[in-house]
């Protein structure tokens, strides 16, 4: 049975890695639209190669070159938020929403009201607009299938259970590299270390959030919007080899866990062919081999990210976008050698706490202005520095 | 809503984990019949606690003793074999088959022409009659529920999954005891090293079984005929901390596995409760503390036991029965300090090799034909040496 699907975010990791999975199984699957941000010839040759419906840019200044780059193959152009958002809410069996950043709230928006099925790749969608996305799914009869490896990994474990039945959620973190050091090694780590990160290849924001383990807490947040299990029963684990990844426990003493390789494509896999499996060209884990699975205690004293994370769900409203936005600053201003490593959290936990949160926010406008706000407040506290 | 149950094998280790998960959920169960060997005092004493209908005894000369103990309680009396069989055919929502060895076989079938649920925790049904079981349940309906640890983790990494997705059932196994000696430091182990089991408390049979991996050739004959994915698919791994009860492998490269504490409580609440989950009185598993889990692949030279299973699967017909047959009298010969502990495998595998295997048994009654030839031909054999 064939079925359609639209990527938003087609050139980049989560966009190529759900390509490569189509390629394999190309006689399922019809491509309705595919999006990029600007990287026209790679989005012109991937509308070719699966004769996508319409081929869309969200810099609408790129869209002449996409125009030209598909002249003559009856592939559609189109250009900016707007078109973006249209392509979006073309009704397919699957949306994969992956584009990064907050510019992927509008689209993942679009896809949710037509009640179709998503598998959600974008952080921030969940982290700044958790609310509302969560209601306009409700709304919309739409389902939400998480691509991240995390929970990815709990939706797993959740199959064919209640969630009633759970007691505890167990995201587990790799602990990143600087794991084993203390607050006074971790003052005086470059930018160069803070890159190279133990189990995953990713881009620098993210490398840079595993480090800090703001990534984890930025997935805690996420977990609590996907799971209603209360913030309390959800834990943070550290396993460095980062081979399960993540568990649920449920009330009886069961704990069930998804383990596999550290490839993205896995978790797509998983919800391309959702609620059954399809073949990937994983090798099959070899427990042997590897050995051990390690686990250990989080250190929040060394790194207090996931503390900031449960305290901005805790406070709620518009806490968690402030956190979020605030620590794309940080982050950017480390990778900047600005501050040091050990500033970015701190720079957080003062944007959240200097001054007056702004009110909670109730449409995905209201999440974009907390957000500028939030990185407006942010470098100002960077230049009072 | 009230559930009737019953249970084969009472008073054993099964069969008083199950009446203590449902001492502490007493009000969602009626019970029915309560089945015991010869332990009197308490089988009269759980009937009473728990209201059941009728309470038998299989040895038949127990039953007037059961009968002076349950007068004037209105609570049913009954005696051998065919009463086994009769309680085992009373209508219920789930039956829980635990007793130990071939007896446990009838009771078995009859709980299965019900049609009903049936939590099975008797080896020998599925490793001597598999092919039998397998065909009753078909023909009848019935729902089997695995109570072996290994078997349920299989059984709830399979939820909401399909068998055709599965690529590869991983089977945990402890390694036992001996798991680091060598072949020449094994011929010497004693029996009071062998009773020794590192992770559960469990009879004298079973232990053996564990510290030769019969134990675990016997769950891979088990897991051959629960879950369908072909024998070349089913591994062994080797996990000391038992920890990870088992694992399932799907075609996405995405392995599930269950874990928790060694407390047959867990598997059996599992079956109470399934397709839900109920409270049992297990601490969360704290990983932390736990550490590390560790894996290896098993060393079929020092340990050839999983080989010989593997290969009376192979065999099919009735290698498995007379396997099964030979390892009791073996396990039993080294108990009685006739054999060396690692005698116990080259008995059984000679008693498979030395002449031709009687004909495929297809009635229960051919089973325990097979069973008495084999343990015929492996006391020979013992004489013999």
């Amino acid at each position: 049975m064939t079925r359609s699907i639209s990527i938003l975010g087609a050139t980049g990791s989560i966009g190529t890695s759900t390509l490569d999975l189509i390629r394999r199984n190309g006689d399922e699957w019809r491509v309705v639209a595919l999006t990029a941000n600007c990287n026209v010839a790679e989005l012109a040759a991937l509308a070719k190669e699966f004769r996508a419906e319409v081929a869309v840019v969200a810099d609408e200044s790129c869209l002449a070159d996409l125009r030209a780059a598909l002249d003559g193959s009856g592939i559609g152009a189109a250009g900016g938020r707007t078109a973006l958002c249209e392509a979006a809410s073309r009704p397919v069996d699957l949306t994969v929403a992956a584009i990064v950043g907050c510019a992927g709230l509008g689209p993942v928006m679009a896809a949710i009201e037509q009640g179709g099925t998503i598998a959600l790749a974008n952080k921030e969608a969940l982290v700044s607009a958790g609310e509302i996305l969560k209601a306009s799914v409700e709304k919309h009869g739409a389902t939400l299938l998480p691509t991240d490896s995390e929970h990815n990994a709990i939706f797993q474990c959740l199959a064919g259970n209640r969630i009633e039945d759970v007691r505890r959620v167990i995201l587990t973190a790799s602990g990143g590299p600087f794991r084993t050091l203390n607050a006074e090694q971790l003052a005086t780590v470059t930018r160069e270390q803070a890159l190279k990160h133990p189990n995953w290849d990713m881009g620098a924001k993210i490398t840079i959030d595993s480090a800090t383990m703001f990534n984890k807490g930025l997935e805690l947040i996420e977990a609590h919007h996907l799971f209603p299990v209360g913030l309390e029963n959800i834990e943070i684990v550290v396993h460095p080899q980062s081979i399960i990844h993540s568990m649920v426990e449920y009330r009886d003493g069961s704990i069930l866990a998804q383990l596999g390789p550290s490839d993205m494509r896995v978790p797509i896999a998983s919800c391309l062919a959702w609620p059954q499996r399809m073949e990937t060209p994983m090798a099959p884990l070899d427990l042997p081999a590897i050995g051990r699975l390690d686990f250990e205690a989080p250190n929040e004293q060394v790194f207090p990210a996931t503390r900031l994370c449960r305290e901005a769900i805790g406070e709620g409203g518009a806490a968690p976008a402030v956190l979020n936005a605030a620590n794309e600053v940080a982050v950017a201003a480390f990778l900047d050698r600005k501050i040091p490593f050990s500033r970015i959290p701190v720079l957080v936990e003062r944007v959240l706490s200097n001054g007056e949160l702004p009110e909670a926010p109730r449409t995905l406008d209201e999440v974009l202005r907390v957000d500028e706000g939030a990185r407006h407040r942010a470098n100002e506290l960077l230049e009072l520095a």
